[in-house]
């Protein structure tokens, strides 16, 4: 398993009239929780666009159980479960930090393609590193 | 059943930069849809507001085919397929408006809460209405 | 002078805790209403970028006069006063459609560019069309 | 004068299909970064809006130069050069972390109201506050 905690704050841009972060600002979240988690193992994003796989979500799913409020510090935690094939899944779990209540989880799950969009294998580097990781 | 056809286009603020609207997207064109059909039936959901009753998002869920591009008229096609009692589900289809092309599905489960956010009942008047809209 | 009415709706996504559109939101209604007017002058932006050309902006500007509300009708309403050479410029004025009452106003100014990024002129087929809008 | 660094990372929501982040984008950042700054001055704008005030933007303006991009590592840097009377000015430059370069500039203005939105002047303890760091 892979687990990674990325903390963060909540802002007005985030937050809507019944005063608690809209909907879909937490796949959002959820994005930059995942971009840092693989940049944190060696694995930049745009290096994997770069050597010709794009890795586009293919399903993502939430779940809310207390709205974060303007201003609150909060956590996404991420982790990886199994090592992907073809498709690859990111957990998510959105903490308060004060209290470590639970705010929210979600999950999205990814499909490999090549840079015209045709599914692919799980590149091999991408294998490797995320393998070396779960031994460790 | 109560089924509503909510037509859009993708602008440049959708789409990201593999040229397709970016996943998040999908969550705020469904608030639209969703606002517009509720209205459709004579519910505004300020109205709603006004009475007492929120109905925040207990659960998303997203399934992603193919990725609408800058500028594609699409559809978002919602439908409630059972009167809610505490909880409320919308379904969604994303289609392309020139081929029928089914680009994406989801949906939203809601809960009525009163304005501190406690559950409540569906209120009455809002089962009535959408009872009555089952019936036609 | 070239006019174009983008009539459009204020949805939850677009509301802030102060209950009125989160101030960045109109650079997108900006965005679309521009958008909206160029293809209606059978000026389609996707066909700007085919040929060779980008019109990123260069600068942006708000003012804001009275908050735009969830579910309020308002209008975006853009013109361009001056062919374009280098620069592009698009002025705004939001209202409200039931009061015409203006909410906010701002401009846009932008460059040609192409698919590179360097300066170009406005590309001829483009100052043509708008040249023929401008006899109207 | 006070002045504030907010580093912060370009993800992929932020970002085009020109590859460049989204011109709105930017006063999403300027806002975290503003209420950053006055959160390091001991200026928590939750207790600004629990003292009864709000502080509503009533002007932005911004200039592009360098369109930054998908995992780029930014700068807002902010400045307020004056003691608010009833307008309050912020000052942005955005930055790349790496060679320093300002890739975008812009300000925004805001004006004291109370929570029902009629103009007030500046709270007196947030003037002492701001006063005191300006004598810095």
């Amino acid at each position: 398993m892979i687990k990674y905690a990325y903390p963060m704050k909540v802002f007005y841009k985030d937050v809507d009239q019944m005063g608690i972060v809209y909907y879909s600002r937490y796949l959002e979240f959820f994005e930059a929780a995942r971009t840092e988690m693989l940049s944190s193992i060696g694995l930049d994003y745009n290096k994997v666009e770069e050597n010709g796989a794009m890795l586009p979500v293919i399903e993502a799913h939430t779940e809310y159980k207390k709205g974060a409020t303007f201003g609150q510090e909060i956590c996404v935690i991420t982790t990886i479960t199994e090592l992907p094939k073809v498709k690859m899944t990111f957990h998510y779990k959105v903490t308060s930090t004060d209290s470590g209540e639970i705010l929210m989880t979600g999950h999205t799950i990814h499909a490999f393609t090549n840079l015209n969009g045709k599914p692919i294998k799980t590149p091999k580097y991408i294998r490797d590193l995320l393998a070396n990781h779960f031994n460790i």
